[in-house]
């Protein structure tokens, strides 16, 4: 008999053989279905391939609505002249459609989840929800920004109750715009709740000096000192950031969130992939938003991290596997989803990617083609918790 | 009277505005035709902007055959276990498969010249004759490849006439695999017969050391002591390339083709863009071929190009505008075509990008969003000398 809520994927290419992969209830429940297998949906998806859908562990969504508007111009000039006055008039309607065409565009190229930080963060959920993808979203806390309210953010952390896909975070901004009361109210206030932190960490050479200039310690000691950094806080960015930190960042479970293009664009420097890789931290990728990217796709920043990562010398460092892991199972896992993996009893979050796109021939290594030479245009569908969002490119 | 050989672009946004766009003869002729204006072929472009089309000024194409091959690895265990072993099974068949795939990828992802450096040219020379678009394809010449026979290469040099949109170039591979007496001997070559000259030049420490060992100078020096240095030569990668270099490389009138992806894939290191932007060098972008890179997507290597420019923190070096114009204009030119602009009179080579994609909206700024946010999925039309060789896609 036919359960409803069931999707079966026939002809697929997993793990280099045609199969038929049946879906019931959001979760791969068989990976070789017989080929008169029923379901509630039947997709043929005859010369593809599936890979784990994309997690974007650090975004701010709604800043698409600033894609192109600054760039190639120092931080400085870009945040105060451009950047902060087009965010002062920004009403919670914009920010509404912000984030729909973000979401819009993270499900075109075959992203699920994300995890975002920025204002009016109920019209980010209400987009999320809509398009039946994931997210966490933080509450924003910053001491010197006129958008936010710390005892708003309060009262709206302590109501929450996790909204359909949507998690919430809290999102200390960074230890530039949040001093140590505040950063010690959002630790106290995640934990209480049992939330996720979110925080910017150590992204330029002026944020680690005046860090050690005011608190006497880099980002890191600085947060550890204050008991902030534990297995429940995702750190974006950490560029610049020694040996010595690496290990504090993995004796506390912390995940970092690493943003290549970003990083890149505003020149704030190379992640130190061969310190962050030997410290055994788990590490994510993110594309940041889109005022310093300037999109959200997933599979460009694999490209940018892999061969970012190569530039010096070491072109054995971070192979196309390894990066394609922090794309996709290890966001998932540090934000407690059973995903990143096409295999029974996992969530359905995945791409379906067309294997006649010229990008994607000739296939010598299906990771390696989706890493460094498709885009886009080779997804054919995107699954998320078992349903269809994207069906090429609709 | 309608004439034949004739398009229409209609509702097409070009600077800023919309208008219909008459392309006769492979030309624009004129950018505000009117709404009853008629023509062999129209095409609605409501809702698409129209930019100039990409020139790849260095590419192996038929290495498509190798993509995904063997990533990750250190180059000299790429090349001499990987590489060079696949390359000597290749078949002219095998050539004409890889020339014909790599077309159609470049012609999906907005490419409508490339200038080519491999073996079996006559394969690649009919594969982009049949599919309309241009390129320019060396006659290599090394001394140490068993592929590469110099008596016979100079009878095809000689022998040759142009064939359709294709021209030939003479094509010493390199400094370390091409000797003394074959440089002068191709550089005499191209003089006698007016053919451009392409050769890698400066690509890694190595072949830099190797020459001020083995001959007393540094790549550009040698090859300059020995007049091989001109206005007709297209000198790829060129990374490890000093103040003074980069005068004589300007002094001499050489075009220098960028390799972004290849370069950081390889290790081979970041391209002095400070010194090469400040000679005045005609710079101009190119994919390398798919084993290094491993895409033939010139919009990806302009990102690339910008971002890796800014990483060591000036975030106002290489514009997008500028980048772009490496990307299109400066190839156009090094290779005498009379395009690279909408423009009237200029060669109707361009791309028509859908504005209504995500990765395109909102439009502050159009080839910004271009080159930071852009994929080939927002590619609607690609045109080649007035005809269309892409219809979303096809």
């Amino acid at each position: 008999m036919m359960k409803t809520d069931s999707l079966l994927i026939r002809n697929v290419v997993l793990d280099g053989r045609k199969r038929n992969l049946l879906v019931q209830d959001g979760r791969f429940v068989c990976l070789d279905a017989a080929d008169g297998a029923e379901a509630e949906r039947v997709v043929d998806a005859s010369g593809c391939a599936i890979l784990p859908a994309f997690y974007n562990t650090h975004t701010h969504a709604a800043m698409t609505l600033l894609r192109g508007y600054a760039d190639d111009m120092p931080l400085h000039k870009w945040l105060q002249e451009y950047v902060w006055p087009f965010e002062d008039k920004m009403t919670s309607a914009d920010i509404r459609r912000g984030s729909e065409l973000a979401v819009r565009e993270m499900i075109a190229t075959g992203t699920v989840f994300f995890n975002d930080m920025y204002f009016d963060v109920d019209e980010t959920v209400a987009a999320v929800n809509a398009a039946g993808i994931r997210a966490a979203i933080g509450v924003t806390m910053m001491d010197n920004h006129p958008k936010v309210l710390r005892q708003e953010k309060s009262r709206m952390v302590e109501n929450w109750r996790d909204a359909g896909s949507v998690s919430l975070t809290v999102a200390p901004h960074s230890v530039y715009t949040a001093g140590r009361e505040t950063l010690e109210f959002a630790a106290r206030l995640a934990r209480e709740n049992g939330k996720l932190i979110h925080i910017h960490l150590s992204e330029t050479q002026k944020e680690v000096a005046d860090c050690v200039r005011d608190f006497g310690a880099t980002p890191v000691r600085y947060l550890d000192s204050i008991g902030l950094l534990g297995p429940d806080v995702i750190a974006a960015h950490c560029i610049h950031v020694d040996r010595e930190e690496w290990d504090i960042l993995a004796e506390r479970g912390v995940t970092v969130s690493h943003c290549p293009c970003s990083n890149m664009k505003l020149g704030s420097g190379r992640f130190p992939y061969e310190l962050a890789i030997a410290s055994g931290v788990r590490i994510t990728l993110g594309t940041d938003g889109c005022s310093s990217n300037n999109n959200l796709d997933m599979r460009e920043e694999m490209k940018f991290a892999a061969l970012l990562a190569k530039l010096p010398g070491d072109t054995s460092l971070l192979p196309a596997d390894l990066v394609f892991r922090w794309a996709t199972r290890n966001g998932a896992e540090a934000f407690g989803y059973d995903a990143g993996e096409i295999s029974e009893g996992k969530l359905a979050d995945a791409v379906i990617i067309d294997l006649s796109n010229p990008k994607m021939t000739p296939c010598h290594n299906l990771v390696s083609n989706w890493v460094y030479s498709a885009d886009s245009s080779c997804i054919k569908y995107v699954l998320c918790n078992g349903k269809i969002v994207s069906d090429d490119g609709r």
